[in-house]
């Protein structure tokens, strides 16, 4: 396992850290639609994602979702071992939006090094304050951003993971995403169909117009 | 100036850890209703607050606000030292609700001994969960509980705080605090007030039940 993809001062840690870190690894693949973490799980541990793509999201107690980030191939996932950070108060769930495989480490012994490190104190703290960038930046779309809007910026965005412009979506995940009920979605979606955006089909949504997507998103 | 109140590990801290910190604080007095800090100002420094009461809020392109925390009396601010650390990518706007004296410490300076120091670093780590925790829960208010529910919960908190149960504030203000339009607040308080959990009058909203309030906001 190649710890320096994902932490870029590895080689700066003692050799006991190194060692004590690398012991508690292991890998574990998660089929696509899987839950690797959920909310009030015990601490999984720090999950490394070396291939694929997790959602977080966060969902009411009736079971509305709304996603807060996504984590993708050299990401490392700190609310999996929320444990870690005396202060963290949420709960997030973590799903396989691909088949994803990751490596877990024992979130115990990352504490008990980072309680000592500078070095892995302060990679947290970046690691921390991106996610948190995150969810600042997804209030902002919530508050201050139209529907049409968002909706148009998560098309686009879905777009450019998959490198496709046909996205084969459902409705009420689209909804899941943005934190909407489905016939909100459906209604926009319909009001874009009707303005050449888009095409739509069973379980499908096609761009068609992405630079007019782009502009109304931006 | 008692540091020992505001990180309780200062004893722990290096002697030439302390003497930097100490020799780079000044205390500065802001009037209510000041700004301590503006979004995109430079890195105004930690702010540890003696006494007061400061309001942490976000705002639109147009000007539109809605309150993310807010910091009492021995609380540490670090946002207001966001370029210490790099992945911050947000702007916050610090406002004073009260008379409020603070001890401002450089980012510089604090930036430069969390580097080398794992208990600074640590300490760091939690304020920011503490904050990212605070905007965690405001997502999950915005997402899933309805105005009615939000808007009894902040006239409890205000009554709590001001240990009234009237309250000087205008509804444009209370929209503020909550992201929502004027119009809208002042609806649901005519509602509030003929369901006699409230009494309204120029500038003032007067808690007539908040036992029912309560109920209504939890």
């Amino acid at each position: 396992m190649d710890f320096s993809a994902f932490f870029p001062f590895w080689d700066q840690l003692q050799n006991d850290e190194r060692t004590a870190l690398e012991a508690t690894a292991f890998k574990r693949h998660f089929r696509k639609g899987s839950i690797l973490h959920r909310g009030n799980d015990e601490c999984t541990g720090l999950l490394l994602v070396c291939s694929g793509q997790i959602r977080a999201f966060t969902s009411s107690p009736e079971g509305k979702e709304i996603t807060l980030y996504r984590l993708l191939e050299r990401d490392v996932c700190l609310m999996s071992a929320s444990c870690i950070i005396n202060s963290i108060s949420f709960d997030i769930t973590l799903a396989a939006e691909k088949d994803t495989e990751v490596i877990i480490l024992s979130a115990d012994v990352y504490k008990k090094i980072m309680q000592k490190s500078a070095l892995l104190a302060n990679f947290t703290n970046e690691l921390m304050a991106s996610r948190f960038s995150d969810v600042m930046w997804l209030i902002e779309q919530i508050m201050w951003k139209s529907f049409d809007k968002r909706l148009a910026a998560f098309l686009i965005e879905e777009s450019n993971i998959e490198e496709s412009t046909t996205l084969k979506i459902t409705h009420e995940t689209i909804g899941n995403h943005l934190g909407s009920p489905r016939e909100v979605v459906t209604r926009m979606l319909k009001y874009f169909a009707d303005e050449n955006l888009v095409t739509l089909s069973r379980g499908t949504v096609t761009l068609k117009d992405p630079q007019t997507l782009s502009k109304l998103a931006y």
